[in-house]
């Protein structure tokens, strides 16, 4: 048996949170609901720019990583921190969730990874981050023996987005491929869907068992207009696909099963970051339990 | 007129905050509401049990100077971080929140000023600081002309804690006396009120114009045992005094006038975290705005 429901795989990333109004976006440029990334002069601007923040440890799959530990699963995180004050604050609050993380801190090179996220009145985030040395995991921070150790590795689209670490996923779904073990894949943004459509087509096809997505990102992949195109399309390709819609609720599909989950409000909804890192969580360990079915 | 209604000294400080059962605190020696200093071996061990925290600016002079703000006054701080992330962050919110400061962040030394808060369930805070540069502000780091411009000088208890500082809030305070404007003084906290009532008494009778204490506070600073035997003593001593109580409200007193003035909730209370230094700024903009009786 493998020790960990799930390794997640992402970028490791200390959240700058501030509530500001839509006029905010306007006036800076940003796309909402989206991730961009900026370079460090483009940070430094929006930051002064922002409101007083509030900093908490994010990254979209360390999210899902602590989700899955709360919700009662083993689970360990693989990504890159600098040895500076953030990126203790990040190994502190990941270890403190009950996740086993040991990459060791850079200890030269550039800060540890930030997102500046703007929440709007209408609770939906925008993110602008600064990768720092998250950029830099490298293939050499995979350890096989862990990876074999886990029933699902779990990695972030946005991994794409750097060339280093692009090669340390692709190590990663590798060894889950011989392993037997089932490789998760969440496309993370649209943006990052466009920017790497070709090559996420051909690891949906070919390396991911599980794929989780909300719906702009389905039908970015596809390059469809309608979800329900999208939806026949990925039944056809991955053996168990998530697929989010936001206030609409979520399509779970597996084979020959097709689930329609209503969304289920518990209150007011003062801010999204991270809800579907969470929601990912949740289908991971629907994943690790369930026997997915031969494809 | 002066250009600012309050200039705030204290210690510059970003709060670490976390949720935890009393058992925490009694399992680490944590005595509840207090606020204790501690070296960095005890706060790295704090730290490594805490659960996941956030991480936002705050100290108590800090957090009073960006509730004045936020009520439409003019603000400035004087404090003392380094030019680290977290100094980064402390100056970012402050001035994000519309207070000046211009303290040059120090280049070498101890790393900024970090306070890891626990917050039990009856929303209590319990508070251990690790001054670090905090405790380096130094006597030229006050700037006369900015002191002269301030209708009150705000100070707090805390900084009696480090000799450098202790001479940085009295060069301050001999300023604003001269100038004919205002000194505040808050006391900050039993135990510091403990550790240094002789001279707190010797300044609320010369120096303060203006108290802010809690209950536990000025019971401490004048050893007496029942509330309204240190309230009769302070109306003789300073010229105008808010006194709180929790749950239980408010007392103002002001020459002969003494005000009784009823808690107001507006819900469930969360985190007491830095309510004491909220209310202080309604208390500095009535004491700005009105004029005090001379002594």
């Amino acid at each position: 048996m493998p020790t960990y429901d799930v390794l997640a795989l992402g970028n490791a990333i200390v959240d700058v949170i501030s509530h500001a109004p839509d006029a905010f976006l306007i006036r800076h440029d940003l796309k909402k609901d989206s991730m961009a990334l900026v370079e460090t002069e483009r940070a430094d601007e929006l930051y002064t720019a922002m409101g007083p923040t509030i900093e908490t440890s994010g990254g979209s799959a360390a999210n899902t990583a602590v989700a899955v530990s709360a919700l009662g699963g083993k689970a360990a995180f693989i990504g890159k921190v600098r040895d500076d004050q953030m990126g203790n604050v990040f190994v502190h609050d990941i270890r403190a969730a009950g996740v086993d993380f040991d990459v060791p801190p850079a200890t030269h090179g550039e800060p540890t990874g930030r997102s500046l996220i703007v929440v709007t009145p209408d609770a939906h985030r925008t993110m602008n981050t600064s990768l720092g040395i998250a950029r830099s995991l490298a293939s050499n921070d995979i350890d096989p023996a862990r990876v074999g150790d886990a029933r699902i590795t779990y990695c972030e689209g946005y991994l794409w987005d750097a060339e280093h670490s692009k090669a340390a996923i692709r190590k990663a779904m590798a060894i889950t491929n011989d392993a037997g073990n089932k490789v998760a894949l969440t496309l993370s943004d649209g943006f990052c869907v466009e920017r790497h459509r070709e090559e996420f087509c051909e690891l949906v096809t070919e390396s991911v068992d599980i794929l989780f997505a909300n719906e702009a990102e389905i039908l970015s992949l596809y390059e469809v207009e309608h979800f329900d195109d999208a939806m026949q399309r990925v039944r056809k390709e991955c053996e168990l696909a998530f697929l989010t819609r936001g206030a609409s609720g979520a399509v779970v599909l597996m084979g020959n099963e097709v689930h329609v989950v209503s969304a289920d409000p518990q209150g007011p909804v003062i801010d999204t970051t991270g809800a579907g890192d969470a929601f990912a969580a949740g289908g991971s360990g629907a994943g690790a339990l369930q026997p997915v079915p031969a494809s």
